[in-house]
């Protein structure tokens, strides 16, 4: 007996979350815009959920972190070696998400060529809202994501900027690793990307574009990371 | 109700690696010997099972895939924050497996400043074997590893030479993501890394130090992988 989709958060195995696919975004961060997509991977441990009481983001003390929107696709069909031309039949809906990115502990990682999973992976790194039906969304390339924090609006581009398209992203993704039933792709954010810190307000959301009312809103508290953990004493 | 841990490769979800566990396999790779810790996340749909009928693991087509005999540590009391001192009561057993890797991505991925996820990612790269119950592992630093590749000893080494022992593993990284049931620490490789190819007989075991008989030990497979997904076919 499978379990619902809408609950993905609570049992998805994985997050694949695609690197610099809005060429704004790429070069905003001074980065080379991609010729193949690229993906990383964060733990579905970081999901914080816009349905919550109190939905937050813990920022670890001293850290740098930066609020990416993002459209995420949830899968409902698995498989392996999907081909752009049946991608979509995979896909059981949306949602939008925050990849939330420690930018200091990524540049280190960058500039050492060591993996990017401690600047992406902390607790409540990947707010996530509710599953969106593929029936409200008849085309993902005509949405538009925007985030505000403390009300100003930092980011606000159009999915129809993505360099490499739903189709191909599960394509390639399927050719390295399987995609199982609710493993969620993060598409990549526009620009605008910019610090969150402990004390802010972050509301982001979702809307065809040219559109007025927002298919899915949410918004979270930043906060500092609570706890006394290694990387939090600063011992490591 | 919560589901046997021996079962974790089917519902467990996270695998955690450690990097450069071992001086004299950071220096073999000409890594510096780390001063702290630090973990790259490889995809659950990574597991090969020593238990299939048919233990195999997938080459993709002119891939340097290598392999690295690690130490598992099955988590099973979930936890955040947790101390070095309180972290082995959070251990639910151990597993002998293996670290594959795309040693030319993963080269590319260093040298470009990109992730790991795609080099340690693909399916079949986590071989890994029956669950081994605590009490059949009085002292995990008083292990050594070994593994075989068409019956030459490759990598032979004590965990006793890990750097950083699995109590402050386990410290570690939960102060960045919480720990949950099911989920896979794999601390790092001794020396002896090297190519698999397709046609070759790997075999691996883990004893303790100085017994003559293993406490488990497991066999796989290299064939090339199949399919014709957008990494196989040289496409992206
Ligand atoms: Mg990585
Ligand atoms: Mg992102
Ligand atoms: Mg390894």
């Amino acid at each position: 007996m499978s379990q619902s989709l809408q609950t993905f958060p609570h049992w998805g195995r994985k997050i694949i979350a695609i690197g610099r696919n809005y060429a704004e975004h790429a070069k905003e961060l001074g980065n080379a815009v991609p010729t193949a997509p690229f993906f990383f991977l964060k733990p579905t441990s970081s999901y914080a959920l816009s349905s919550a009481k109190m939905p937050t983001i813990e920022v670890p003390k001293g850290s740098n972190v930066h609020h990416e929107v993002e459209l995420a696709v949830i899968i409902d069909k698995p498989g392996r070696d999907i081909t752009a031309h049946s991608a979509m039949s995979h896909v059981g809906g949306y949602a939008l998400a925050i990849d939330a990115t420690a930018r200091d502990l990524q540049d280190e990682a960058k500039k050492a060529g060591k993996p990017w999973s401690t600047a992406k992976g902390f607790d409540t790194f990947t707010p996530i809202g509710d599953l969106i039906p593929t029936g409200m969304i008849p085309d993902p390339n005509n949405l538009t994501l925007w985030l505000k924090v403390n009300g100003e609006l930092k980011q606000n581009g159009p999915t129809s900027d993505m360099l490499f398209k739903i189709p191909q992203l599960i394509e390639y993704v399927s050719s390295i690793t399987t995609l199982e039933r609710g493993d969620v792709i993060l598409t990549g954010t526009p620009a605008g990307v910019g610090k969150m810190s402990p004390g802010d307000v972050v509301d982001c959301g979702v809307k065809t574009t040219g559109a007025s009312a927002d298919l899915f809103r949410m918004q979270f508290r930043v906060v500092e990371r609570p706890g006394f953990g290694v990387f939090g004493t600063g011992r490591v």
